[in-house]
């Protein structure tokens, strides 16, 4: 059902990274939903987390190691969340980290923990311990894709991909992969994501490598505006390619290298949206003209969380009206209608107020046929611009967030 | 379908206020679509009106007449929103007022226009036109009960109240009607309420009095999230009742009018939410405990809006971790997890930022299945408050909202 989503690509290794998926009846038995993925000496780390305020035990924990230590693994299990479950979840959490530390030979504190799944019920901590050195034994460069589905909840497909530059005529790879397919999947929790080079970056380089990476790409995306209690994005540098270490901003190295970063985060952050709950379309909202990049983000994501314009996309409806409506309530102070035009793809739906001279009705219905469709809003009062991506609106989506927990 | 809403009670007549509701084939031939309110000479008007950037031709209308005048009559049609056409929409909703202007022997300045339905659509002017005389002749003091069908769009039922006070020894009538089932009906746009009292108020204290309410009623109430281009609330005191005129805030009489005009509007915004697309169940979210009251609201519509909270509202699923996340994601600054308390009616499900200790799932199932719940959340850092209502989220929410535009 994910929209425009095709097969896992080939997901390339990254020198200095290897990984291990096993079963470890987490939840279900026989479902691969124990990673381990393992991080060379001398691995740079950079990490963003969820702002939710009820953010997770394994959130928690990880921030507190990733302030003492570089890590050298992390730990990541679908199928619970450890969210809801106050102290005894931190100490859970702790003693996964301690567990694997023991079986691998390395200080807790390097130890990373990441949970998805079953929001407020007990992790079941004796099930991942068991699963840890089949894990470890597991561990390989080669191990992506594996990780891919290890990570998966109720996402429909496995999420990753990877991209080459060269720099000094030496290769650098990024490999990503993600799971989601909602800001909250019902009773899951939800975004994670992991991506790797094999590039030496200067470790105070690295948090806006991936600041910059996520703001273009995770922080531009809606599927029904909740936000989770687990999410987090990891960005890894193993600094094994012959490549030289990029140690400034002004490097030009640092400039592809950032762009590829982007990228793959980009192509992880619209597959998390082409498998949101439901999904049937997949929509971009675009806003240029405004007088700030913050006032274009705001009406991009009025108009993308909009119950009412995600149904008339579901519908294939091209209600123009709700557009429009969602632009006007998005608070955008001393707001000029008659400056606004609203386009469907090329068609120009919307000018002066009103509905555009030219405009027909089949010409909308032309563009909502189509399983991917771009809003573009001028608000004809700037140069700036911001871009949002989300999906419509379903029975799906209905269904499956009023579905029992099982 | 609406949750909780019997027939309509009956609509005491207000002294200097008439009313008459007639079918002008404005979309469909044989509907109430047509209501004209008649206010007595000397009848003071208070109005609050849409924040939405594109308010519709008959706000922008309404708006500069009421400037000009003290409101003789009012013209209210559905079926056509008269939203989102721009210099024209201007140009037909004055026709209207001079066609009635013309009609009943005022200026046209005294006329102000309300529409409801469609959006960008021209106004059928001339429909309109034609039905006023008979509208005029229909006049009456007993016709409010008329007037709430004359004014629905999809609302499932007709919605209006009275209330009766007395004031040194005279009795005060309010009646209130008003029309709306989401914050933009599908194409439709949304929500109107007339208020009337025959008490004589100083025309300077009518606009607190009207704010006071709206802000405890009208502004309460959720049900996708989406502010209408027409919404308009009035509220017209006719001063023809015998009681002395109320001219101070510290006047006692001030006061009890204050508190019956605010339940006439609380009953009709509760009655939007009941009556709510699709709705099976009416929510009232209770935020306590807050260092001010406007956390409090952040925190009462992030629980209120989460697609995920409403959907387990559907299902019946005491699915507390979705509310706790919403609670988490509301911005709060410095909020202390481990201080909140959330109770689903009586029964406590979250404390110490988890699951309640004496919590079992059997006691949120029944609470789930009522057909009226509150949420009540202590944010255990202050002592202010807030409440908002709203109902759940259903495929028939999304049917609704799919429909192609008949």
């Amino acid at each position: 059902m994910a929209v425009g989503l095709n097969a896992l690509p080939v997901l390339l290794p990254v020198s200095g990274l290897r990984l291990g998926t096993v079963c470890a009846g987490v939840k279900k038995p026989g479902r691969r939903d124990l990673v381990v993925m393992e991080l060379c000496e001398g691995a740079a780390t950079a990490a963003v987390f969820t702002r939710n305020a009820f953010c997770a035990a394994p959130v928690t924990v990880a921030k507190r190691h990733l302030a003492q230590h570089p890590p050298r693994y992390l730990l990541i299990n679908t199928g619970n969340a450890n969210a809801g479950t106050g102290e005894r979840g931190v100490q859970d959490a702790l003693r996964c980290c301690r567990g694997l530390a023991e079986t691998v030979g390395v200080a807790p504190e390097q130890v990373l923990p990441f949970s998805t799944g079953v929001i407020g019920e007990p992790l079941p901590v004796e099930s991942i311990t068991r699963a840890m050195p089949t894990a470890y034994g597991a561990l390989s460069e080669e191990g992506w894709a594996e990780a891919a589905h290890g990570i998966m909840t109720t996402d429909t497909v496995a999420k990753g991909v990877s991209r080459q530059i060269e720099i000094a005529g030496q290769r650098i790879t990024v490999t990503g992969i993600a799971k989601g397919a909602g800001m909250i999947r019902p009773d899951m929790a939800t975004m994670l994501a992991f991506i790797a080079t094999d590039a030496e970056v200067a470790p105070f380089l690295l948090q806006p490598l991936l600041d910059a990476a996520v703001q273009a790409s995770f922080n531009c995306i809606t599927v029904d505006g909740d936000t989770s209690t687990n999410d987090a994005c990891l960005l890894i540098a193993s600094g094994r390619s012959a490549s030289p270490a990029i140690t400034a901003v002004a490097d030009p190295a640092y400039t592809a290298l950032s762009q590829a970063i982007t990228e793959v985060c980009i192509a992880l952050a619209q597959a998390i949206v082409r498998d949101g709950e439901g999904a049937t379309k997949f929509i971009t909202v675009e806003v240029e003209g405004g007088a700030d990049e913050e006032e274009c983000r705001r009406v991009a994501y009025a108009v993308a969380q909009s119950p009412l314009v995600k149904t008339a996309f579901f519908a294939g409806d091209p209600n123009w009206g709700r557009i429009l409506a969602a632009v006007g309530r998005a608070g955008i102070k001393d707001l000029d209608v008659a400056r606004i035009k609203v386009f469907l793809d090329q068609v120009c739906i919307v000018q002066d107020g009103g509905r555009a001279p030219a405009y027909t009705e089949q010409q909308g219905r032309e563009v909502m046929a189509r399983e991917e469709i771009t809003v573009r809003v001028d608000l004809g009062r700037g140069d700036q611009r911001a871009r949002v991506w989300t999906c419509d609106f379903t029975y799906d989506y209905v269904r499956i967030n009023a579905e029992y927990r099982t």
